[in-house]
């Protein structure tokens, strides 16, 4: 079956922000990921594969169409043989209890994917993002999280004024704080993690309540990577628990 | 000044192990992470800029060229302004002290830098490669170590041989093993890491003398990335220090 100029016209527009927030839909490319997003709670919209791939999928729900044609709506350089195409679901209303993680414009999609996928391993089930972080349905990020974004409740909010209403300490992850493995971590947090270049903005420093450090154990490296930094925190919370 | 059809040759084939082998150079993009291995200890075979960035490098070693030159020799869609290309430091003898990592068959580029920067951070100065993971000179491998990758010794091995000689303790990263945070940790230990989807190959399975799993605190969730997981666990060990 061939695609529609339309179906054409939508799929691509996906792959920007505005498309997507046009058409409440997102899409996901590659065998694995697809599966478990079709497993979770999304709702599919539609699915596309060519011949190699069709037997990865229940053959009343996708459509077979050529290499050519996948190629004109994947975001790939070589597109995987599927594509599928999600509902966004409705943004719950926010509840900050128990462990939430805040990010602070985190710009890189593999962070983002990978921290959902963190937050999805610990538990964390509420992660607040300021309006500059990455989009969560941005191709590059559904695939880092490798299905984890139908568990996690994910709001992009106005982050001052949400850490500003917290019943919950603000937590902040900095390069100058107290030891993380020597201090004691509250039950309730929100634990707010910065831009990969910056830290955390300005308009937030004077909200935290205390900063938290990894111990260095090298000599000259800079910072560690934010998604690594948020497993060896979000790890340390847990672990205490 | 223009590059030589020679120049732009060499630093082609850079993009694949096989000339990176056999010129014995590697090459970095990005201001950041070439300033970073400028001030390293490897050794600068040449460094080309555009106009645009010529000020943030000392002129008396670069050589300026065009964006369209720099098209010609840059691995990335949208060069960054600068490529520069490094000597490949000499091999040095494995000496499995303190606590070393070993990565089996690690495919991403960017888990392998991430893993790099890791090390670094956490103090581990010794990592094993089997001679499947990524070659950690690959553009985008030195691009996500941001620097670390002269600090960090890396041994590509025959790891089964390696592990079966270790002096130390083998521990193995696994979903079925002891609870990371209830188990004590050695000082001295070699701690395996394995391929994303498949985990440690089966020739390695017999050597482990213990498999260490993170607590998993969600609930669908199949892993967690491996660079997480290393972040992890290292930081595990260090806290105990």
């Amino acid at each position: 079956m061939s695609l529609s100029k339309n179906e054409i016209k939508v799929i691509q527009s996906l792959q920007r922000k505005k498309g997507r927030i046009q058409h409440r839909m997102f899409f996901a490319e590659g065998i694995k990921v697809v599966q478990e997003l079709i497993a979770s709670s999304f709702e599919l919209s539609s699915l596309y594969v060519t011949k190699e791939c069709q037997d990865c999928f229940d053959s009343e729900q996708h459509t077979l169409i050529t290499e050519g044609a996948l190629k004109k709506i994947s975001a790939l350089k070589t597109p995987s043989g599927v594509l599928a195409v999600f509902r966004i679901a409705d943004v719950q209303e926010l509840q900050l209890d128990g462990l939430v993680l805040a990010l602070d414009n985190i710009n890189d999609p593999g962070n983002l994917g990978t921290i959902i996928r963190l937050c999805d391993w610990f538990g964390v089930q509420q992660l607040l993002c300021s309006k500059d972080t990455v989009d969560c349905y941005n191709s590059k990020v559904v695939q880092a999280t490798m299905g984890s974004l139908s568990r996690v409740q994910i709001n992009y909010v106005n982050l001052k004024e949400v850490l500003e209403a917290s019943p919950s300490p603000i937590l902040v992850a900095d390069l100058d704080g107290e030891n993380l493995y020597q201090t004691s971590l509250p039950e309730k947090a929100v634990l707010v993690l910065g831009n990969e270049s910056n830290g955390i903005s300005a308009e937030l420093k004077g909200l935290k309540d205390r900063l938290l450090t990894i111990p260095r154990f090298g000599s000259d490296t800079e910072s560690l990577n934010v998604a690594t930094a948020a497993a060896v925190i979000l790890s340390e919370f847990r672990r205490n628990q």
